[in-house]
């Protein structure tokens, strides 16, 4: 079974209470594929410019990531954008967004990958994302992730995108807005009434919530006592969640909620360095460690 | 078994987006009093001036309440709050604060009450709350609250106080203002070290967390489609907590996850109505329906 991951590879430049760091892999792609190839095959599906250093696309090969879609497009400049986070790690300004080669890119699928049967459209243009789904005609599981950018400016494309996908992810304050509504539970149920058949509910540091029409699953956070940069977290939560699910060949209630867990498991590694610094060095076997540290970090009894 | 609970009880004026409401029966002991007489008997320890009006008395005036330490001060002012919450219920603006009998109330604990089992410090000055718990020679256990106001204006007797205690029990802010750290976990850990046996950290809408030597826990929020008055979860959460314990008659890791819940799912109650209305009503039975229902909501299996 394959993922295949399509979004923004990007540099980006990164300021946390705990330092700065230049030049950083980045993109709503990078984390999900590095995220999903612990679990699965992972296709990636992107664009960046000739000024891409080989160093950075060298940190994408690896053995269960296929770079054959990852184009070069020559003349054009890859996406690059800077962040700085305040001290709490809940507040972010973004300083610049370079789209560069992102604002024009019109990807073909490589032959074969349209039988790739996870797809996740990680945030990008809501039309695109429409477009390269269409073009993976083998898909049985897709899932879409977006940023407030277009809930601003591609509302109307955006819900469209949610119509025709199974599962969205979204942040608690994106879900909050679009949805227009306060409660975390309502905003997920309305954006279920959209089309999707699960909704999941990013909340940080806070764990995530899931919705569908059978079932509803809350996790808290993975307690850390260091947050270094919180930067891809829910690609890398959206990553492993899909990777999971692909490799468990089931999409039951049980393995959804695992998939979570999963996915917010990853997630609490990635923030542990800059970039996907500390996603490069993970192994399955931390993962399944604190896995099950997860589950005794949460479990409680029932009294009868 | 019983629950001694110390500490304000006052006349609320609140607004929410959904209302307003004045002449709510309010402090900080009410609603632990109240949560706590769901699983034990309680009594209740407080002052109020002689303008305390009958109506808000016959409120607590309930089978598993004692009110012989509740004092009428002659020719003293019943302590009023007044405040207005923003859309999204985690913003809070005071409006006005009255401390009346509070300012100078200095409580003898009426006869026999000594030998309660288990005693809640709801917020109040610290050297106060010292002061009672020094008169509860038969106490088992202790559990102190707080408010910003004395992180801020009391912090060494606040600490002074928090060392003598089994449990502290904190809101996600002012732990974070306390430890001066922004990470939930390494705070817990910090007031772990003043001396207390556990720490809770109360999260708001996102749950709880709690630290000891030998454990960590973390509970989500229990999901609400709406919030009418976030006012008193807290103190319900604490209330029910202590009286689950006081209940059950054993401190066990087991036990306090369960108190956990428990208090959070008073909490949640609390929370759907003006000040204490829909705790006034809530029943045993609604309780561990909805402890049954928060345990389905949580649950995930370990993969093996």
């Amino acid at each position: 079974m394959t993922v295949l991951v399509a979004g923004w590879v990007a540099i980006d430049e990164i300021e946390t209470p705990f330092g700065k760091a230049a030049g950083q892999l980045g993109g709503s792609a990078t984390c999900a594929a590095l995220a999903a190839s612990l679990f699965t095959d992972v296709r990636l599906l992107a664009a960046v410019g000739d000024d891409f250093p080989d160093e950075l696309r060298s940190l994408l090969a690896r053995d269960r990531i296929d770079l054959t879609g990852l184009a070069t497009v020559p003349g054009a400049q890859t996406s690059r954008w800077g962040a700085r986070y305040g001290y709490d790690m809940n507040s972010r300004d973004t300083l610049y967004t370079v789209v560069g080669v992102n604002a024009d890119w019109n990807p073909r699928i490589p032959d074969g990958w349209e039988r790739s049967e996870t797809l996740f459209l990680a945030a990008g243009a809501p039309d695109l994302q429409r477009r390269i789904s269409e073009q993976v005609s083998g898909k049985r599981l897709v899932m879409a992730d977006t940023i407030q950018f277009f809930i601003d400016n591609a509302r109307d494309e955006l819900l469209a995108t949610f119509r025709g996908v199974d599962f969205v992810s979204i942040n608690e304050s994106e879900a909050r807005q679009l949805a227009e509504t306060p409660s975390i539970a309502r905003a997920a149920r309305t954006l279920l009434s959209l089309g999707p058949k699960g909704v999941i509910v990013k909340l940080g540091e806070y764990g995530a919530a899931f919705a569908s029409n059978g079932d509803y699953f809350v996790l808290p956070g993975y307690p850390l006592e260091e947050v270094v940069d919180p930067t891809g977290a829910g690609d890398a939560f959206a990553g492993a969640f899909l990777g999971f699910l692909d490799a468990a060949g089931e999409i039951t209630p049980s393995a959804i909620r695992r998939a979570i867990v999963y996915g917010s498991t990853v997630a609490s590694f990635q923030v542990e360095g800059f970039g996907p610094s500390r996603l490069l060095r993970l192994t399955r076997a931390e993962v399944e460690e604190r896995y099950r540290a997860f589950r005794q970090l949460t479990h409680f009894e029932v009294v009868e």
